[in-house]
């Protein structure tokens, strides 16, 4: 990983203001012994960086929102496939029960209905509450009758990036996309599903972020 | 929000870099019809905010993993009670079938179990179709019995960080946290619920920090 390598002098300048409230260049060139000039590339770099604000004739002062716009640059640069995981899938004619069972057995809460690896639909655990509520047969009905079918399922490719995704996620108020990659069958496009992301991968990534490295 | 504000020449920078791989600074000093010692500040600001990365005897590269550490700051800087929700709590008496009905009335994934605001446990989206899938009669059920009971629940309290929050979500495996406050009865502590934070919360904050400010 990348990061900013500061220097001894600029880790003193930013605990000199982060005690002393805001700081005029003049005392801190004083404190440090040092000339005013030779502060100035420094304190454009601390500053540049957002690590220090530049309030006009109040001083220095120490910011608590780094760099806002290279978290920004940094999000955006993620793709779906580097934090996507594998679907867990079913085909259309499972019955009810047995794919709760399988959404257990994998520990997930999306379940994707495909058919030769062609995305169909997908079944939520709040789906399957709502059938399990409703005195539904779940030993009988399969699951391809109570799917939200294709087309009105929203979804990602690997090259999208997971700021997208989290955004769709919220949006359509869903746990979990599927990721898929399009196939031509004749002149039929086709969805092929080959990953899923969810508020875990999320959730996941945003631990990542925040690990020390 | 303090951001990085690029010169238009760090732009232009960026650019030749990004589109034409590893670049000299003889080369970007000629193409940007300027001496070498004139970008010298240009490129050490490109280099320690981690745009872009120098290769000794190869030249400027772009580096997509821009200031990682910067990042790290900024995400260990959120609090919890900036990015919490309201909990939908029931009491313990609550039937089962109610409880289910109250999870898909306010559209969450984990209800949280109180007396009098202090929390006594919870039950997810998971635990609700387990039992209705085990043919419990949920009519009769009160949902106190089928609670994850204190303190058997992970929380969190409002001055931890939200990505304290995300590490013990992945390391328990839930999908949603209680916010609570330590209060004194006499002797003994209780936790009274004040919040909840969960993947959905998580999600959306991944977004906010990936939007452009």
């Amino acid at each position: 990983m990348n990061s900013i390598k500061l220097t001894l002098r600029q880790e003193e300048i930013i605990k000199l203001v982060k005690n002393n409230g805001p700081v005029t260049s003049e005392a801190l060139a004083e404190k440090l012994n040092v000339t005013r000039a030779a502060l100035r590339p420094d304190l454009a770099i601390l500053t540049m960086t957002g690590i220090l604000e530049a309030k006009p004739k109040v001083g220095y002062i120490y910011s608590k929102k780094p760099s806002y716009s290279l978290v920004y640059e940094y999000i955006r640069n993620i793709k779906v496939q580097d934090v996507m995981s594998n679907p867990i899938v079913v085909d259309e004619n499972t019955t009810v029960y047995d794919a709760i069972v399988h959404l257990f057995l994998n520990d997930v809460g999306t379940l994707f209905i495909q058919n030769n690896g062609i995305l169909l639909g997908a079944v939520s655990r709040k789906d399957f509450l709502k059938i399990a509520m409703g005195g539904t047969d779940m030993q009988k009905v399969p699951v391809g009758v109570i799917m939200t079918r294709m087309p009105n399922i929203v979804f990602v490719e690997k090259e999208d990036t997971a700021y997208l995704a989290a955004q769709r996620i919220m949006e359509h108020e869903v746990d979990s996309l599927p990721v898929v990659e399009r196939v031509f069958d004749g002149s039929k496009e086709n969805l092929k599903i080959i990953g899923k992301i969810s508020k875990t991968n999320i959730t996941k990534l945003f631990v990542k972020l925040g690990e020390a490295n």
